[in-house]
């Protein structure tokens, strides 16, 4: 794990569909290709699609786990550094702040909490096939970015990352 | 403070519209008017607002604090009990579980992990002049209320408190 | 509630001496004649007794729980407020936090973690009948205070708040 | 990365004398040498000392940090991977339950957060030149291992880790 790796969250929910899953499963893969850590919530669904991807390029993943240990927050299989946080759903938080771009998919209210946190943190967010959002101001969706495929997801992230977020 | 007191949380950025202001003033004071405790997140904007209109009908009022103390979080003046976390915007999580039901006005980036948080949890959301959000599956909006008056916010609150969250 | 309450913790274990609990019953009766809130960790043990005891003075009392609701974490019956945290045992910050100064009964673990806490966060600390420390600097025991009784614990507690931690 | 490696968190204050602060550089070594990773709090003191001494060996460093990002808690230059939680001191207590077993080194107020979190979670714990604890009912220390080398805290980490918590 080199110092100089850049940090990549991927975040959606436990339940999500074949097609989110395969979704999270490339951009797992395209992370690692990209020598990036992976960063997820450590649990089923999207997070584990994800870390399966990164772990099947050889990446390292990190999983931030809701719960105080393996016995009550057990990770998936592909996750290499788990982190037991035992603050619940407030996790989500910690896995936000701890990556330098975030990538969203699939539409889980947990998804829904870390884009409010990353956007309120000034973290840049790639969704794919994730929430549509309508600002009450009438401003349309504020700030964010969206993807049409992996790589491209990767890639916005890496370079908003690079760009807006000096972390 | 009655040990049978509903406990309505309402959730708002702390930079808002005049309208919105007005919004949260008018349901402030819908909240003290029903007998209820106010929680809010203790700061500017939408929090003090709401504040302002439950302590001006002689209402309790609870802010769930970001910081530490009084010096890295002050409470607006209208806060008769502050909660300090020192949680940063995780406190939302605390905010949220704290009410029986959550009415959020106007469109914080904070006000979105809110909404997230409370509808993971399964408590209630009223939206005034809020966040439209749709679902990837194209569901439309998910299991959330809409009011579009003070009055009628704080009744569907308290309504669907007594009915889905018997806490 | 006035806005002008003080605000005093109570830390101790969910299991207790029949003596601790005694101490904390007297203790929570204090606090309620000094017109102060009682904050407490809402559970059994200490915590229950000094609730029992603030209640039963027509006291306020706040229970900060380390769950996300009544049904993974119910309040004892003689709590008026409970907020319910959802992050387990890191709910100690938030409970330390919102008082102005603290009071330690018994020797429990969790008890432990808050007299840290306080002391990090220069919060003054009472101790009735609990834990001794000795720092590996050889100074004795730094910047705590001890009572022998309830009403010197309470004395002692509300006027170390009004001398060190001006909230 | 191996996905088997073992965890080991050292705690510690910012603040130490040079005495500790080699204390806690051995120890990371030490802990880089048995091929465990090392967690500890990111900051100053025996935060960095152990980070410089387990990255000196090769080792993989993580930091739980108390800030939102580098810019308002820069982690120390021996961290490979920085986890910012924005809990503050409540990061203590992921900081602990991330690891297998804990070392503690030296007399702060949050190492003492982070012994009482510990053993309030069945995590071990071994002492170096730390606090001495005096439990009140006259049971001497309960339940913590003390060391007397930085090589003999790290076997009894490993060891103790092993037997007792099947993490």
């Amino acid at each position: 794990m080199p110092a100089s790796a850049r940090r990549l969250t991927v975040i959606g929910g436990a339940v999500c569909t074949a097609e989110q899953r395969q979704l999270a499963l490339e951009t797992g893969r395209e992370i690692a290709r990209s020598g990036a850590i992976l960063l997820c919530g450590g649990r089923t669904g999207i997070m584990e699609a994800a870390a399966e991807g990164a772990a099947s390029e050889g990446g390292t993943t990190v999983g931030i786990m809701p719960g105080t240990g393996p016995d009550d927050s057990p990770p998936n299989r592909h996750i290499g550094l788990p982190i037991y946080t035992g603050l619940g759903q407030a996790r989500n938080q910690v896995l936000v702040l701890s990556g330098e771009a975030v990538i969203g998919i699939g539409g889980s209210w947990g998804t829904l909490t870390e884009i409010g946190f990353a956007m309120r943190h000034g973290i840049p967010v790639v969704l794919l096939d994730s929430w549509s959002l309508e600002h009450p101001d009438g401003q349309g969706e504020p700030g964010m970015y969206r993807a049409s495929s992996p790589i491209e997801a990767v890639e916005t992230a890496l370079r908003a990352a690079s760009e807006e977020s000096p972390k």
